[in-house]
């Protein structure tokens, strides 16, 4: 800081009692502000990351900047996030952006839509191919601006208390699952209902429903279902990448000095790359250890996936024929996908199926 | 800043004039650092990422820590970037930690060996694994703090002039080819050779070289080696997952106040991210842009991927039997690389290919 820079900041400066500085004005203003986690500690790759994140920024700025996590429910409802950060109860909110697809459809895209493009392949459309942009503009009509926060890599498809066989054996099935790819099953008879984390293991065990999605190995562990529902079914093709949403209420981000606007940018990149890469590394040995207590894995048979696919290509044009924000994003998103693809297919995926090879058959 | 700091900052406080306060123990001292890159700008993803680091740094920082960035060989040639860090010509470099396996073969770890883990997975080895710490317990010996920067994805292995049918094409062909790698393909035959990449383009026209290698679609796109070597094969299994190192002189590292860090750390990781989404969102329109320009398209034979994963395997432990350090960072690295492909192979794996099926096939 320049002695002339110092001088107002701190009030000393010549005719600076008859200034009224905004403290925001300041280009390291002290602030407090507030995040709102749609997780709780224990899921603590998912909630972690708004700490991984909070710690970046306060070290960074000497606890000039101090963002204080509250877990799931302490101040905003679980299911209320997007609202909170709107009208700025908090300043801040983590959470899935799909949960707030009743608002509109378009809120599908933070998060990833059934049969969207992979982990790497969505970042790089959120952040080298306008992708976030597009979804800022969106948002900004809601007074948010996002910023993606973190992916789990491909999730699981769940757990099944029977085999499946064919997609014959998906009709009258009660599975909980939601949003889009809730509605993209029920079109081929399954029966989508809504649970709480803490309801899925004696919602199964009584057989109120027959199956259950959750996340991946990591997290799903800590719900012990390989007993009751022993079927882990993969992949979970309606979540083959999924993003986490960091909200910042739109009117607070555009008070924040630029310097803070920046590292908030570098610290949810940072957040999102190191929750990436826990799951990463956590999700093998989780998967050993299920398998070892009991669960049988298994691969969705081919109707299924084939059928799913075709369902959720007709949803998602029946939705952007009403939605042209959801069109507009969705048309551009699977351009992408689609150009992405076909490079993946001969760097990692043919790396990635070297190496599978190699392993398995101890070359 | 309090007042009380701040006066002590400025110098005004009581006794100010005898306390000699080294500049480096303040909280946010003003700092010009130089960081030299391996590479030109013209390659603009990977000299690109020190910029964007270093705009992430000053912006962070109100231009407080200003990091400048030295293009190829403006302050340290391109082969002297480690030396040059070592002994604090400059404090930070951006190099291939590999190009520097002459001192040790243990600096090939920080880039990756052929065979090894994938991107994500290199990631999730370095940051939730422990990898990075015992780089850094073996950078030290150097002098030098480690940080992961960045990642190129699966590479693309190189241009040759002729078809590859089987590994006895292999015998004698002279190709641009370094480190480990060279090594490797030399077992099976190869004639490795070092070039400069300004080179490349006359070698191959003039027939002093069959075969070159360099980067992926993107960057190799600028060499315009479609018309002299047009077989463009992969996958460069010898470069499944690439990352760069930013190294630090590590005496400068630890004088920093853990805000500076802190904010490195973080700022590091981002323009990481950034560089590998924009590898992914730009080879693919490359890759187009290259094959409708003449490039052919060609998988390596089969045996000659496994010929080279055998000779891999082997002078990896004829390596660690002369190297503990090798040894010991080879065995943890590779016991994780065979838990995650586990893992891998029923989630992303599995995803990538029920989606290509389904672009495919047009389901």
């Amino acid at each position: 800081m320049k002695r002339r820079e110092f001088l107002k900041a701190a009030g000393l400066g010549a005719g600076a009692s008859t200034i009224a500085m905004p403290a925001i004005a300041q280009s390291a203003p002290t602030i407090n502000w507030r995040l709102q986690s749609a997780y709780p500690p224990s899921l603590d790759t998912l909630y972690g990351a708004c700490k991984v994140f909070s710690k970046a920024v306060a070290e960074a700025t000497d606890n000039k900047f101090n963002i204080q996590v509250f877990a799931a429910g302490e101040i905003v409802p679980v299911q209320s996030i997007v609202d909170g950060v709107q009208n700025a109860t908090v300043e801040m909110g983590q959470t899935g952006s799909y949960f707030y697809i009743g608002k509109d459809p378009a809120f599908a895209f933070g998060t990833g839509l059934p049969f969207g493009p992979n982990t790497r392949q969505q970042h790089a459309w959120f952040y080298h191919a306008g992708g976030n942009d597009l979804l800022n503009e969106f948002y900004a009509t809601y007074k948010l601006y996002h910023l993606p926060f973190g992916g789990t890599g491909t999730q699981m498809g769940g757990w099944f208390r029977k085999e499946l066989k064919s997609k014959a054996d998906l009709v009258g099935l009660k599975m909980r699952l939601g949003g889009l790819s809730g509605t993209v099953l029920q079109r081929l008879g399954l029966v989508p209902t809504q649970i709480a984390p803490g309801d899925i293991y004696t919602s199964l065990e009584r057989g109120t429903i027959d199956a259950a999605e959750f996340v991946g190995p990591y997290d799903d562990e800590k719900l012990g279902l390989a007993k009751i529902a022993p079927y882990y079914y993969f992949p979970g093709f309606w979540e083959g990448a999924v993003s986490l949403s960091l909200f910042t209420n739109l009117d607070k981000w555009n008070e924040l000095p630029p310097s803070y606007k920046s590292l908030l940018t570098t610290a949810a990149s940072y957040a999102a790359t190191d929750m990436l890469a826990k799951y990463d590394a956590n999700n093998a040995a989780a998967l050993r250890r299920l398998v070892a207590n009991g669960a049988q894995l298994r691969a969705f048979p081919q109707d299924i996936l084939q059928e799913s696919y075709r369902a959720a290509t007709a949803l998602y044009a029946e939705i952007g024929e009403k939605s042209p924000t959801f069109k507009k994003i969705l048309d551009h998103q699977m351009a992408f996908r689609n150009q992405v693809y076909q490079w993946a297919q001969i760097s990692d995926f043919s790396y990635d199926s070297l190496m599978l090879n190699a392993i398995r058959q101890q070359w």
